[in-house]
């Protein structure tokens, strides 16, 4: 007897639409924490983002289709946070805090729905952008990004035969294994995954989340994805992003407002956040300048997220300011996040290790590491810098600097116009390869 | 940890075609049995074949995507015999005989491929017709008829979610199996599969042969789909079909060679095969006249396919003709495979036991019988009565009377020229469901 199950393989060949995104959690957790501030305090604001291919030579809108492209973006507006979602949101202790979300902003998200986008093509690349209320405009990162590196991967795969998938796939457990391995051996090491925007595909993240899992243990700490946290009762992690001081910036109505933003996104997230959730994310415009110009009470964060220096001589630097405000690097806490690979991991790691408490979080090479891995070669699957910025905030351009000039983003004159404000110390150009 | 095996997933819903004709031994086993003789014999003469859908209230051009339609057609052309099947047509016994095909015939089919078809719509309906080489056209009635039907189940099913057609799949298998459990109660019954043509699919049909090979034993003789014997080390049966009296009459060049033209078929088909095989198929332009004028010797021959007569009526008339002829029935055989459901196979069973050896060739009410199975409401799952007729034979038009005047095909002045020569004695209208 012949083993296929005809009903299946029919249900399978006959698909009309295979959702990429198919929850509003499926994105990063700092989202929701961020979308709460900007729902309780800048619900007028309005705030653009766009998308942006920093790795130019792969022509996104020749590698995927235009229809597919709206088909999934379509779908993702249909999307609602379910009740079950909703009353996990409620009930969940995040960050060992209950009722992170305050019940009114839980009733507002209840009807949130994603805003329209425009979208059209230009010199092989998708100019993809969403504008309108901060606080809706803010969700369509995530599940952006990730539709159209899903896409892309489809499309790569559209031409390889069951056995040339199988291999892929096959090689790719392994190289992710051999990660696993490689880690395990850190003691004490804290690792989470931070690759949901730029996964291969979502049954790709959620494979290398549980390998994780099973593969390193305590020392895996969670993810930043949402929705793979409330399905595998994991930490759901992450806390604040560059949209914030970028969006801040912007509205400043003063050079002397300019340089306060930064310190002002603080003082805000403080008024709805604290403990772990207390990280400070310094390099919008530049870690240096961050440093030099800040209040007092920044060192008694939690911790840093450099998110753009050379991890080793951007986290000396906190490190020292630290001791400069009196306090012991040790009690701090520095979340790496930038392109980490596993050298990266273990340099850093060996670098620190007694000197201050870290965390890793994972990205790209975690969930879209299929170099080397298919059977015929192609850089189809190769993953790329792509991102999706706030560009306007209430109809004047915004800024990031970075500490790697190559990720800075805005108009070339306001870039320069920060940068004489506040300056380029210690930014050092790096390749970014993701 | 989820179960999903990644690859095959993606691999399923990548696919390009799902090629419902898969090789070219998806055929009846008497197309390659005439085939032969066509070879043989007639390699000048021309025939066309074209499509007749009888059950004109489905509008199939409009249910059926011309697109697709094409594809399958042009995949079906790309085929050849492969090695493992000239192997094994070699090397298999076939009616217990050793090497019934001849090794010159071989080696031209080695060479076979499906030649063009023309395709138009009219009026809802497909005009699908093919011209040429009687010896090539003539393998093309299985797989368009195959091709037509399985889309247009998949075009029905196309609505159906994963779990509307686990049910629709889940009823068909029970149906399917409280037939064969009927069938078991009615000792030393021979039922065979002759259900290619009209198939749900190809997967169903395989389901329903093996369901019949584990569900009634040695009660199954067999199938006419010779992929399926040769995978399954099941008998590959069949004899000859109608379109061989319906050249050879379009042929004849005066009313005493059209009339003999029925007689011609069974000396020429003499000449290749022996036993079992010699097996009249008598209604082609009626049972009546077709007795009525045969020479003694037909009564030799093993036995009779009845294929448009009432079962009982007609197997009596040729019971009544062979006693004439001073045979005893008991040696003979009937094989009955004109609309066959459960009902008619036990009531035809009950009335010949003992009378008569028979066999029940099983068409479309075993490999397509899907009548309350879907969820919810449809015609568009239940089996039609398409066939792929000779309508023309080296520019004349080729025709059918049959003995049910529902089946009968071709040119109308032509039939009524025909039904004047051959007589409408015993001529009974029923209603052609399948």
């Amino acid at each position: 007897m012949a083993r296929t199950d005809i009903a299946r393989r029919v249900y399978n060949h006959t698909w009309k639409l295979d959702p990429i995104v198919r929850s509003l959690l499926d994105t990063d957790f700092y989202k929701l924490l961020m979308l709460q501030m900007i729902w309780g305090m800048y619900p007028k604001v309005d705030a653009t983002f766009s998308l942006i291919n920093r790795t130019t030579s792969v022509r996104l809108a020749d590698e995927i289709d235009e229809g597919e492209l709206r088909e999934q973006l379509d779908h993702a507006r249909t999307l609602r946070f379910s009740k079950k979602e909703m009353i996990w949101l409620g009930g969940n202790n995040f960050y060992g805090r209950k009722q992170i979300f305050e019940p009114e902003f839980l009733a507002w998200l209840e009807g949130f729905r994603l805003p329209d986008y425009e979208l059209s093509k230009r010199d092989g690349q998708y100019e993809l952008s969403f504008s309108g209320p901060w606080m809706y405009t803010t969700l369509w990162e995530i599940p952006a990004l990730a539709i159209i590196n899903e896409l892309r991967s489809r499309a790569a795969m559209r031409a390889f035969g069951p056995f040339a998938l199988d291999v892929l796939y096959a090689r790719a457990k392994a190289k992710m294994w051999a990660k696993t391995e490689r880690l395990k051996a850190l003691p004490g090491i804290r690792i989470s995954d931070f690759g949901t925007r730029r996964r291969h595909s979502f049954l790709w993240q959620r494979w290398c989340v549980e390998a994780l899992k099973e593969g390193i243990g305590e020392a895996f700490t969670g993810t930043s994805n949402v929705l793979l946290a409330m399905d595998n009762d994991l930490e759901a992690l992450g806390t604040n992003a560059h949209e914030l001081p970028m969006v801040f910036a912007a509205l400043a109505n003063s050079e002397k407002e300019l340089k306060q933003a930064p310190y002002k996104v603080l003082q805000d997230w403080q008024r709805y956040y604290g403990g772990n959730l207390l990280i400070v994310l310094p390099d919008a415009f530049g870690t240096a300048s961050f440093l030099r110009d800040a209040p007092d009470w920044v060192a008694d964060w939690t911790g840093f997220r450099p998110d753009s220096a050379p991890p080793i001589e951007g986290g000396e630097k906190i490190l020292s300011w630290w001791r400069e405000r009196g306090k012991d690097p040790k009690q701090k806490l520095l979340i790496f996040s930038d392109g980490l690979e596993v050298e990266t991991i273990e340099e850093t790691y060996r670098h620190f290790k007694g000197k201050v408490r870290m965390s890793f979080g994972w990205g790209t090479n975690l969930t879209n590491d299929f170099e080397g891995c298919a059977p015929t070669e192609t850089n189809s699957l190769d993953a790329i810098s792509l991102v999706c910025k706030v560009t306007e905030a209430n109809g004047r351009p915004a800024v990031k600097l970075s500490d790697n000039p190559a990720k800075a983003t805005g108009d070339e004159k306001e870039i320069q116009r920060y940068l004489r404000i506040f300056g380029e110390k210690d930014r050092v150009e790096q390749l970014v390869k993701v």
